[in-house]
C-alpha cells in the first residue's frame, strides 16, 4: 500500500481559518512538508503551527527568494523524489499551502510531478481575496458582476484595460508595485473606491485608504480590493 | 450588551470544509439563520447540519425562487428587523452562507442593512471555484496569470470578449445556460481545455467533459473551469 499525498490549504493567516478536513489529514500524516525561504521560517508552517501534531516528521522545501527557473525546477524535482519515496514506503504526506493550494500556490508544481504516479488529493483553503473582503467588510461581487484577479507585476497597459472593464477587482502581489498601482487607480478615478489591506487575518493586519499607505513599507502579503458599484451597493440600491 | 452578528461561510458542500472559526461561532450562537427556498430545505443548513448544536433556535429566511426586486428587498428588510431585535436583546446570531459569504453570496444584503447599527463580523468560507479546482485536479492560476470569474447569464458578446482575453476562467451559475456556453467555448476553440463539475465536494459530485454533459440536466450547483495554458502547464513547461 502506497501512501496518500494531500496538499492542504491552511488559509490566509488566522490558525482558526483551517478546515476540519485539512486538520484531519494533518493529524493522520506521517510527514509534513512546506515551502520555506532559503533561511528562516515558513509562513504556511507558522499558520498551521498550533495544529501540527507533536513529534511529526517535518521537511522544509527551501527555495531561494529570487529563483531563476532552473534552480526552482531542480528544487521541485528533488522534493518530488523525496516525497515520492515516502509515499512508496506507505507513508501519508501532507504539504501545507498558504491560502488555497491551486490559487497562485506552489503546490501545483508538486502536483504536476506526482499526480500521475501517486494518489494525490487537494484540500481547498480559505483564499486571501475572500479573507480580505471579510476583514474589510467589502463584498467582492454580487449578482452578475465580473470578478477579475490581477497580479500587480503585469504591465500598465494591461492593468489599465482590465481595471476599466471589471466590476469587482482584486490586485495581488502588490509589494514594491504599490506606487505604480496607486497612480494607475488615481488616473482612472478609482482611488477612492479601492481598499488596501496587509496581513489579512494575522495579528498585524492593517486596513488603510490608499492615500495613507507608505509605498516603502508595503509587504508581500497585501492586496487591493475594488468594487466599482461599491457605494451604490452600500446605499441599498441593490435589493 | 448587544449581541454579535456573524455571517459564516459553510463551504461548498462537504461538511468537513467548514473552518474552526465558523464552528466556534456556531457553537456560541443563540440563534442560527439561513437562506431557504419558499418551500423545502436550505442548502446552507444541510451543509452545516452535523455542526448545528442540538436545540439551537433556528430561523429560515425564505425567498421566492423567482424573486422580483421588491419582494426580495422586503424579505431582507424583515429579516434585518428580526435579527436586529435579537442582537439588541444581547443574543449572538449566526447566518449560514453557502461557500464564502462575500463571493456572490446573499449575506451582503443583511450586512448592508445591519453593519452600520450593530457589530457584524464575516468569517470567510471555502468558495466553490477553489473547491472545484481541487476536485478536478486543475490549478486555477499561477504566476502572473489573470483570473476572470464570469456569471453565465451575461450576454454572448461580453462572454466572448472575456473568454478570449484571460488565462484562468471560472464560469458560474451555468444551469440552463449550459448549451449556449458550450457553443461559445467550441466557437473559440476552448472546449477541450474546459472542465465541467457539478455538486463539487457533495456526495453526488460529477466531473465531465463538456461533450458528455446533457444540457437538460445541468443543476444550479455547477461550473466550468478553464485554463488556457493548462496543457503546457501540466507538461512541465513551467518550473
Ligand atoms: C503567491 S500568492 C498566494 C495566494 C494564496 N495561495 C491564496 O490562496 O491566498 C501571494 C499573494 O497572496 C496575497 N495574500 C496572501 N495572503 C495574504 C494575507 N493574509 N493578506 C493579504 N494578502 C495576502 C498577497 O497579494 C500575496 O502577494
Ligand atoms: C450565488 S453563487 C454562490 C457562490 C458561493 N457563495 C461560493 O462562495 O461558492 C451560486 C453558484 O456557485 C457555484 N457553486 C456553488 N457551490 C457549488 C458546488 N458545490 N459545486 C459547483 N458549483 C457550485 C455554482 O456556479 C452556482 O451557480
Amino acid at each position: 500500500m502506497t501512501g496518500l499525498l494531500t496538499g492542504i490549504g491552511v488559509g490566509p493567516g488566522d490558525p482558526d481559518l483551517i478546515t476540519l478536513k485539512a486538520l484531519k489529514r494533518l493529524q493522520a500524516a506521517d510527514l509534513v512538508c512546506y515551502p520555506a525561504p532559503e533561511v528562516g521560517q515558513s509562513l504556511a508552517r507558522r499558520i498551521a503551527a498550533p495544529h501540527i501534531p507533536h513529534g511529526l516528521e517535518e521537511y522544509a522545501i527551501r527555495m531561494p527568494m529570487v529563483a531563476s527557473r532552473f534552480p526552482a525546477a531542480k528544487i521541485y524535482d528533488e522534493a518530488a523524489l523525496r516525497i515520492g519515496a515516502a509515499l512508496d514506503a506507505g507513508r501519508n504526506v501532507v504539504v501545507l499551502c498558504e491560502g488555497d493550494p491551486f490559487f497562485y500556490g506552489s503546490f501545483m508544481y508538486l502536483y504536476e510531478r506526482l499526480a500521475k504516479s501517486h494518489s494525490v488529493e487537494v484540500v481547498p483553503g480559505i483564499s486571501s481575496p475572500m479573507a480580505s473582503a471579510a476583514a474589510l467588510g467589502a463584498p467582492l461581487v454580487s449578482r452578475n458582476d465580473i470578478l477579475t484577479v490581477l497580479p500587480a507585476p503585469l504591465e500598465d497597459a494591461e492593468l489599465r484595460a482590465r481595471l476599466a472593464a471589471s466590476d469587482g477587482i482584486v490586485i495581488m502581489k502588490i509589494g514594491r508595485h504599490f506606487a505604480r498601482i496607486r497612480d494607475l487607480l488615481r488616473e482612472l478615478g478609482l482611488e477612492d473606491d479601492a481598499r488596501y489591506i496587509e496581513h489579512a487575518t494575522m495579528e498585524n493586519q492593517r486596513c488603510l485608504a490608499l492615500s495613507e499607505v507608505d509605498p516603502e513599507t508595503v509587504p508581500y502579503f497585501s492586496m487591493i480590493l475594488l468594487h466599482k458599484r461599491g457605494e451604490a451597493f452600500l446605499e441599498g440600491s441593490e435589493l
